[in-house]
């Protein structure tokens, strides 16, 4: 699985490390430097095709060395929130821009990844891979049947921002999903792991589970090319003990109003007065309002007290500090490499 | 931290496997049969000291090679959940049966766990360890200070059973847990992992997180010693894909009209028809009448369309048949050991 991963895809080192497409958050800058540091950036394809366009344009010149890629692939991918997307709109920019992979992810029913796939593959001729997140082993089996994904991104509910209401973490999901893969006749097809996975430790338990490679978000939010405000990068480095400063709820959609996600969707941030005040039966249209109110305050609206939404997994407590994505691919895949050849703690049995 | 436990718990092997105190469930032939195999059985101690010595009694005719353990310590645990237990009533029982381990959990507020781990040291004259069960980074740094104990149990959100309502898997919460109790000046106590672990991939993953040894719950609810019915047992068979199929809720204590648990503990069950009847509605009273008419029925209570109560964690999809205890941890281990001497897939990184 390693060699068809460098085969695939020849500017990475292993472990794989790859960036989520973080909507507006996965900036040009923040794709291009982890692809350029061994990993694969994603971009957030967005709903608006000029827009992804001028992402993609402005992306492409921050490549150096795009001239001893293959086929002029751009070594980067882009990832769609396939229910609000539209598919023909889209088309034309994937052509334009050949990217490596595109990531699909929360359709309005599995079904919709058929056509996607079909037409990613038909306009790159075949030079863009289709990589599709799953979070439970029954969407696994059954996008693998409607679209032969080239990679399984398996998200554990750990995961910062959307993800599936009710999941497992990758501690059981992971070998659960390889597993089933395995038995229902597609061994080769390499899994991603997503999810609570912020250092090497992460990584090198994700690779131990069986992952071919992982993803993280959180991590990359408190990178200095992430495109957030800094309130809530400052979040991000503040907030310890994820699992109870952090919960699944589409709290922040509402606030957002953001309407569409299939309803088997949540997302995952740091709790704050919105989520206090709603706990205390405030309702949605005030809580909007007081949301609204505070947008203007900026950085001062994040925190405890704060209304704005602060996507974050539950490894938000393992970040200490706001990096460079390369030095987070790099420190990251140095840690990993450490932990397999320092003998593990494990090899003493 | 190895051969601080190997000192400890002389009769295990490495990695450190221990079965969790499940009430009813842990068996003293379970408890035996776990410690014989080289691991750590547990008993679960209930609320009624005169059965809690029964069981004793009964596991201790289970124990070969008693005369070899050094000062008559039974080379297994109990564990209790605090909040409905006294403490006074339980101590003869400690000074009489003098057990390797005392597993605490779930107190009414943590601060009770003072005066039981000072009890449990002073009957026992230091023999017995106390090990406690915490599921947030702040509640292990609080418990070291009120009550130092001799192991910390990190259960993360897979785990089936009891737990806190709101927490991480071990993904994120093991390896920050271990961070903040080195930072905090315990760096040499004894972490061990829970929640999703069934099998040797998961137990490779603790400890390439950081953990010093695992506990396995649900793996040995489908063991032969388990006392539980068999239809529970067949549920854990058949049942994929925990992350969905699993969800944790207050329901089990409602039905089974278990009052007291802190507000902030719940449990992860397989969800049957009391769980789909609550989501449409139904009330408490007519759940219970329900679930109470249903008890006579036996194993075919438990399924799909059964109401009976069915704990088990998101691991329970890898859990392919009931084994005995001895297969299970040697199996395990046998498992880790290949994973951690042929070289893991990230040893190519």
């Amino acid at each position: 699985m390693a060699s068809l991963l460098t085969r695939t895809y020849p500017w990475i080192k292993l472990p794989l490390i790859v960036s989520a497409p973080m909507l507006n958050a996965a900036t040009p800058a923040l794709a291009a430097s982890v692809s350029q540091a061994g990993g694969i950036g994603f971009l957030a394809g967005g709903t608006k095709p000029a827009e992804l366009d001028k992402l993609l344009t402005k992306t492409s010149a921050l490549i150096f060395s795009k001239s001893r890629l293959r086929n002029g692939i751009l070594p980067i991918g882009v990832g769609f929130q396939n229910w609000g997307c539209d598919l023909h709109a889209m088309s034309p920019v994937f052509r334009k821009h050949c990217v490596a992979a595109i990531w699909l992810f929360a359709p309005k029913q599995l079904a919709d990844f058929r056509p996607w796939a079909e037409e990613i593959r038909s306009v790159s001729q075949g030079r863009t891979q289709v990589w599709i997140q799953v979070g439970t082993v029954s969407e696994a089996l059954e996008v693998m049947k409607l679209a032969r994904p080239n990679v399984i991104v398996v998200q554990g509910t750990d995961a910062g921002g959307h993800g599936l209401r009710q999941s497992a973490s990758i501690i059981s999901l992971l070998p659960e999903t390889k597993d089933a893969l395995e038995a229902a006749g597609y061994p080769h097809v390499p899994v991603l792991a997503a999810g609570g996975i912020v250092e090497s430790r992460g990584v090198a338990a994700a690779l131990t589970l069986g992952a071919d490679g992982v993803v993280m978000g959180t991590r990359f939010l408190a990178s200095k090319e992430a495109g957030i405000p800094k309130g809530w990068q400052n979040e991000l480095i503040r907030v310890k003990d994820g699992g109870t400063t952090t919960k699944r709820s589409t709290l922040c959609d509402r606030l957002k109003e953001t309407v569409g996600w299939p309803e088997h969707y949540d997302g995952r941030a740091i709790t704050n007065k919105g989520h206090l005040d709603e706990e205390a039966g405030l309702s949605d249209a005030e809580n909007v309002r007081l949301y609204k109110a505070e947008l203007k305050l900026g950085d001062e609206a994040f925190g405890n007290h704060g209304r704005m939404v602060t996507y974050a997994g539950t490894g938000v407590g393992l970040i200490k500090e706001a990096k460079s994505a390369a030095e987070i691919v790099d420190e990251t895949s140095f840690g990993t490499r450490l932990i397999a050849r320092k003998s593990p703690s494990y090899a003493q049995v």
